[in-house]
């Protein structure tokens, strides 16, 4: 991810330059910086990077349980921050992270969820926005993937695979949850025995619209991402990507992508080239670091939803500040 | 819909003749008749009509709270019936009126579920019934109306909407539902004070097969029924109906239907003539009285989710009938 | 094709009953009757069924070149008939035959074009008819099966394929065709040595419009039927017939029919009850002997065009009779 | 077109400056200019820029007829060339330029064909490479925009409307065309008196792959570009663009794009940083001067066709130099 980032910022982005990479691996200090070319510099410690003086700006993707060192001191050094999802692994630091970014007096973080910049759901957001469909009232999402390794645990279809629909649809339909529940169907036979595959989850927003997301994540036949928004006034369908039609062998057939940076390529290059393109202006156009905490403790009640059985209660452990709005 | 039914034996089914026409209001029996032609006898009681050597077979499409006793004078009578749903407006008259066909020996009762004889739940029931596909897991329904008067209450959209799902897709995935839920979204500003609408609800059959049912009855526009089939492998779509594609004022569109009727009227023609077609081989091919009683409880547990807002448990109170395998 | 038709007449058609089969091969009348039923009697004679006094109507299933003689017998007889295509194999006998009905004073003769039945083509023409899309200027069609015989020749790219085209967009867009082209592509490998196979086909009605068929009869993949008709005010493209959509292996699929007699099922019911029905009123409601004298010329002049190369008149021999307004 | 160059090239091109701009008129290269940045130089005289040593490549957006002196000018100097179509306006002319690009030695000059750029031509062409669908037969193509003023006359429908098919199926099959036809179908009510509207035209190449293209400039509807490919082996056609479904009014509708560089985006910003990128490495990978010779000619023969109602012969008037192999 971080090499796929070096080469989206050095090739596919204007105004913007890879200056420096940091790893705590020497030999990925290397592969990176010969992706951004000569004159990048390499960095064993991400503090030095931060602090370097002909750094504009840092990216941070580094493991979850590291962001929050990062962010923090990304923030003290007053530089602009990308960094990819989730803001930190516990709402605790989130909120710790949010304190500092809101002190410093400057927009500097945006998350890395690049669905928001995806053209399929931006022309949803434009209809839902336009008010010609009314308010949204039921969305049902399906976030299918081929497969997923034996590592991949039943808490992960929140965390690594729903948590993007948790911020989209959030962004969507403009409103925040309030509580989740999960429901666990009957379990596919390539699920391995610690899974839970597939499972239903159930979002509520404030003003009661529901989220539903099918996340099967051994649906063995593709990456498939939908999403329908039922509106007061008619009903949205998200596009499938742009393949042709085939006749053959007494079928129609359309392809369907199996891998997610193919499915949101265009997605992952957009994000970037906005959050540069914003750094103009020093707005952060995209999800900020207060819709990471939002992310983060829906996807918290998700998971105690798992087990639960229960409705989970949604609620922020504050209100939130005025320097997000 | 009963002088649908006599306008379909007469001018559109095979092998069929209606020889008789019973209403306790004079008119009706008059407007009846005059479909059937001129040597349709006439009757005002329900019984004589029953009773009468020249009627083999009988057709209630009584109102609900009626079935019961034309049900049990039918069965006394030894004739083939069909019944419009329910079967019984309660699951303990079900159970008398299943108790008195097992008593008979003879199979006689069809329930007027039509969906199962729709071609595209044919289809999707053939792909799973070919294994190809794999085990369902999760089934995603819409049944969706573009509006409902202001009689039409919360409780109904189980009982005169959802009660198609929970019998075709319990057909479909063969296998019993044991419990239900309903999530209330936000409510559509179509909606009269009574009613809430949407409504997802949700069943599990014995097996862990989740069913979700979207009923929206004032989305204002279309009758849009859906049925996606999620498979250990694969996923099944059923058809929209057949409509052309027009290329008009900036839009590629195809039309929906508005109108149930409209929508299953192949359906309706073929659970008749099929029914009058098994009369011969003395068999109830389509959903028989224990189906209907199925339903009943189904909904009934579909009902009370919606007032408890919780997981409500669905039990027959007895076991199946060896005389329904 | 005869034996088919028995079967419909018999069990799914409202209002007839086939009395009699005649053929010159015993063992084909003996099975054709079996199907009929008991009461069927048994001809060697065309003749003699046709005389037959219980014969209300008869059903012209020989092949085309002994087609004139029956029909002559028919209407000197009196009988409605329903005729396979073609009406004849020259465009003289045609004459000969529409003249004989002309003279007969009575309106007799409905030819077996069962694509007027089609609900996908009435579904164009009803939007045709509307004007809400103002006039046809193009129509593209094709008409694609899986493969043919060895037996198939170019010239039956016409007879027995396109001529279903002829007849239907003759009526689809109400106007005469004047002029007739065949261009040749790249022959596929999978044409034996005698066929021309893709033809595109290029009529031109009197008032302009020009239809256009693809014919492709070694397709490979399926039997496809399309019918796009650009109009001054919009396009409008015939519906597919109804499958389902499959999920499965990195593809969204649809099945395409393989086979003509599934494709057009219904529409062959349709066209024969429809047939039944206006015997009631005296009418003939489908294709006319005028309608096959039109196709036959029309055929003849593609047939020309395949092996000159250029752009061939179409012209009738006689203005077309008053009879047939 | 200029404009829109100078800020792609500016704004959403990575490896590119625009230098320098020249127009006769001051005001537009001040516009052009104010695009590019204060940094930019401005000229009146496009010699003077093109032999400006800061001027690596040139890009000609001026009038067709203008074209063959920059394009002389600039192989002179030795600068990479982008030049919009056509290459020249006459067939002479671009052999002209053929020459002098052949005898500089170098590759410079590349069309602005952008479909070869587009993601949905891209994936046909795939297709057909993979050989899974074995060898094209005939390809039907439509170019629809919603509406042309008044002074777009019928040969346009070939220079400047069916110029874009001409060069991209050539491109796709990898074959020569050798005739051309016009056929003319009834006019649209929305064609003015000089303009013969819609038109259906017909290309056979070599191997006798079949392209026909309907070219209807006032369909009223849309910009609409469709691709089918009939191959021996499938059919493949090329995807529409990528808009949501919208349930609404009884209708399921999709956006159809209203203008050609809507439709296009990507395509012109593809071509040109593919441009861009192809110097490094000092090639042309996209439509060169000889593909805009056979473009000229294959025009030519279409313009004649119109008039002429017969089939027309096309052939170069001399063999493609190995220099383009």
């Amino acid at each position: 991810m971080g090499r796929s980032h070096i080469d989206r910022l050095t090739n596919r982005t204007q105004g913007a330059e890879v200056v420096a990479v940091a790893d705590m691996v020497d030999a990925l200090v290397e592969k990176g910086a010969a992706i951004a070319g000569p004159n990048c510099k390499k960095y064993k410690s991400e503090a030095d990077l931060i602090n370097d003086p002909a750094v504009d700006a840092v990216f941070i993707v580094t493991p979850g349980f590291a962001h929050k060192e990062a962010l923090l001191l990304a923030i003290k050094a007053g530089k602009r921050i990308f960094c990819e999802k989730p803001l930190c692994t516990t709402a605790e630091d989130c909120l710790e992270v949010i304190d500092a970014e809101v002190k410093s007096g400057k927009h500097l973080i945006q998350l890395g969820f690049m669905r928001r910049y995806d053209k399929g759901y931006n022309e949803v957001k434009a209809a839902l926005d336009s008010g010609e469909y009314g308010s949204p009232l039921l969305l049902h999402c399906t976030h299918r993937n081929p497969e997923v390794p034996d590592s991949y645990t039943t808490a992960m279809a929140v965390h690594d695979t729903a948590i993007h629909e948790i911020d989209v649809t959030h962004w969507l339909v403009n409103d925040d949850f309030v509580s989740a529940q999960v429901i666990m169907p009957k379990v596919t036979k390539y699920a391995h025995a610690e899974l839970a595959d597939p499972q239903l989850m159930i979002l509520q927003t404030k003003s009661g619209i529901v989220v539903e997301d099918e996340v099967f994540v051994n649906c063995k036949f593709g990456y498939d991402i939908n999403c329908h928004v039922v509106c007061e006034d008619g009903v949205i369908e998200m596009p499938q990507p742009l393949y042709p039609t085939y006749r053959k062998n007494a079928q129609i057939t359309q392809t369907i992508d199996t891998d997610c940076f193919v499915r949101f390529h265009d997605a992952y290059d957009d994000e970037v080239q906005n959050w540069v393109n914003d750094a103009a202006e020093g707005i952060i156009g995209g999800p900020n670091a207060w819709d990471g905490y939002l992310a983060a403790i829906t996807a918290d009640a998700l998971v105690r939803a798992q087990t639960s059985g229960k409705v989970e209660t949604i609620k922020p452990a504050q209100e939130k500040p005025a320097f997000y709005d």
